[in-house]
């Protein structure tokens, strides 16, 4: 026990000094299309491995589905798999989803046209997947025989649920963390997300809650005239000066996007995941946010202190960038992609249950808008047909891991299917805590989750070795 | 058991004076390509529906995945189905395959290049049918809680099971029959399949087998001249005259299917599947092929009166067309095209074991072949990449049947994977004998191969309703 503390102690400072994740950089060809033969292309797949701890005599291959990111950053913020792999003795390898980071199928031009982008979807990332593990198996001696876990995050979760269901024969098992496979049309009611985000301020204070609610009309009033224009692009900092109603536009969703982001990164330590913030940041927000009755301008210099934590944290933000709520190691362009063809995931507000501007979801204007960006209509069914919604009771070594904290758990798997496909759930838990490094400040939940989730890793991996008797 | 008997009476005469299978023929609209975003196109996919028996109120969908062939074929050739709809309530359904029949995404042009040809395969078939299905529960007044149970033989029994692999959520269950999912590369030795066809011969006569095995050096012999050619030419009425060596490798293709076909269908009574045929073809045709040490000209006489089993039962053919072994509803363009790019299924022949002409299996050769067809070279790990190959023990509720006079059975399941993933076997069981319609000649096996398969259905259906509250 002591060691495990010293640990702790030890892995808290090297993350202090900066300490990085050491692995080699490889690539694997993939096809762009695994399911016809209209098109012969192939690209470069990025992967990492780190086979220090790795058994290569029948341990196991702990492998990050890669999602919507530099996959160099996921290795990052991913500390679970390295603190987990010495005691399994497991290789470690993150695999870059296809059109993030430097995957990109047809280089500068992968966003250009349908013919180009077409082919990012999950079934076709899920394939790359399947077939970078079949070659390694192969490629690397020992790995023949090794149990393949799978791990993800967010969408990464949602991949790391759906390659256990659909190539059984590939992973054994999967960490499905924060996963919102039942954020689909027709599955979850689409104001659940943003009443989550509203509790999680309202457990700071009720009028942290009423500032937020009463902005909006505020920015209204502030903004409905070029003078009230140029005050807010001032007291706010705004890289780009207002000018247009779009401009206000573009700041309401920038604030909407924040206060999601605060929900879902809501940790009680400082961390740098989405944006460099404190230790419980909706905390140190509402701190900031207390007198919701305040005139219009008083109550947007009130709310601009609380987005300032979350924008500049660090002190070093010149100005307030109103393009971009996360971390640019996201993609924005990639996932603005996904959820406008196969991804669509329905979320509206209504400004009463939730703290948001009203906006009811349609489907239609959704759908207008993502043919003008992308020249593709969005196929809104497609997930739920291919991966069955929430008729998954077929699957088999699934953890589904969920935060109460985080607004994704909503359309997350919340009861325990069947035996093997199970629900964790971490009430103290934001965007898949769990998936992070363990940290001395870890609430209790979700330290055991992380006991549940090892318990089930070493179950996958024994009942595959006693099935292959290995 | 009297009514039954009436019933068996009344079918065989129903089917003697040409009785056909009714059904309503419907189009869906599906998409070409339900992986990508590429191409938007999309085709006209035909499927059949008899409703005559269909308790609207939780009857059970019974589905037909169409293989590689006109679909009308299918419905009138899979008589099980139909028998059994009525004591299960069921909705009949005979999907077609894309590319075959009249569901052909470009018409005219679907086999001319890869930019059409290429959206022929397996995964994008399957989707289909999870499409069709998912709409007809929408579509149909009362299928919405409707449990579906699939079927198919051959390639569509591969197909029905692979279907209940990758979309639980659509079908509660399949009944694979003679599917051959393991007749893949590294997974099934290239020779057995070849074994199996000798040793149905074998059980009528050792001289059959023989004559049979000398047939090849005898055509070689005939043929080595043009003199030769024209006595085949002649003695074998040959709708095409032999000029060439090409010719000559042709008609022995055309053998090496015969004897093939034959053993598929050594059915117990007279049928019509593949070709016209009495009872116990094989027994039929050994009978003619009962001196292997005759001189070549007269071995291939003797030859030729038990290939005329085969190509002119019925009497009616004014020549040996040795283009086209099989029934022309078995389209030949559309499986050479799936046999060239995903179902490589190796097969190789030694002349010692088997009495086919020797020839190895040459992957390279087979490749170059398949690139001057379609201008596509064959990914030979594709479908067990995709569907896990031989290991299947994540997937549940499917019945693999098998007959031990088919050839096939070499690449079928024939262990019982789990509780609910079995194996039944079907000892005087040629190619899926067990979705035939019954007849009074069934041997006691396949009678006790459908009761089980039955019994498996009416498991599947009940515990959807159970796990359904329905």
């Amino acid at each position: 026990m002591k060691w495990l503390v010293l640990q702790v102690i030890l892995a808290s400072l090297l993350l202090h000094f900066g300490y990085a994740y050491k692995y080699e950089t490889y690539f694997y060809k993939q096809k762009v299309d695994h399911f016809s033969f209209v098109d012969p292309d192939s690209y470069s797949q990025r992967y990492l491995i780190n086979d220090e701890s790795w058994d290569s005599d029948g341990g196991p291959i702990f492998f990050y589905a890669g999602n919507e990111g530099d996959i160099t950053w996921f290795a990052e913020n991913t500390g679970f798999m390295w603190d987990i792999a010495p005691e399994f003795n497991a290789l470690i390898i993150f695999a870059e989803h296809r059109y993030y980071g430097v995957s990109l199928p047809y280089g500068n031009k992968s966003f250009t046209e349908p013919k180009y982008s077409g082919y990012l979807t999950s079934e076709q990332a899920l394939a790359d997947f399947a077939e970078l593990i079949s070659y390694l198996r192969i490629a690397l001696p020992g790995a023949k025989n090794s149990a393949v876990i799978a791990f993800g995050g967010s969408y990464g979760g949602m991949l790391a649920a759906w390659f256990r269901m659909k190539y059984p024969h590939v992973v054994q098992g999967s960490i499905a963390a924060s996963a919102p496979i039942l954020q689909f049309i027709d599955i979850t009611p689409c104001e659940k997300f943003g009443q989550v985000v509203t509790a999680d301020f309202a457990r700071e204070s009720s009028q942290c809650v009423e500032v937020i609610r009463n902005s909006w009309a505020a920015i209204d009033a502030v903004t409905a005239d070029e003078v009230g224009m140029n005050w807010l692009t001032g007291a706010w900092k705004l890289c780009q000066p207002l000018k247009t109603q779009k401009d206000v536009q573009k700041v309401k969703e920038y604030l909407t996007d924040v206060w999601t982001n605060l929900a879902m990164v809501d940790y009680p330590y400082p961390a740098e995941f989405l944006a460099p913030l404190p230790a419980n940041p909706i905390k140190v927000v509402c701190t900031h946010l207390t007198e919701p009755t305040l005139e219009p301008k008083a109550l947007l210099e009130e709310l601009f202190a609380g987005v300032s934590v979350y924008f500049n944290f660090t002190g070093k933000a010149k100005c307030l960038n109103a393009d971009e709520a996360a971390d640019s190691n996201l993609s924005t362009s990639g996932w603005d992609f996904q959820a406008c063809t196969e991804m669509v995931m329905p979320m509206c507000y209504d400004g009463v249950k939730d703290f948001f501007e009203p906006s009811p979801w349609d489907f239609k204007a959704y759908a207008t808008k993502c043919y003008e960006s992308w020249n593709i209509y969005p196929r809104p069914l497609m997930a739920p047909m291919i991966y069955g919604g929430k008729d998954i009771s077929a699957a088999s070594n699934i953890v589904f891991s969920n935060g109460l904290l985080d607004p994704w758990s909503t359309g997350g798997v919340m009861w325990n299917v069947s035996d093997s496909v199970v629900s964790i759930i971490i009430p103290e838990g934001a965007h898949h805590l769990d998936l992070r490094s363990s940290n001395p400040d870890d609430p209790q939940s979700v330290i055991d989750a992380r006991i549940l989730e090892k318990k089930y890793i070493s179950t996958w991996i024994e009942s595959y070795k006693s099935e292959n008797e290995i």
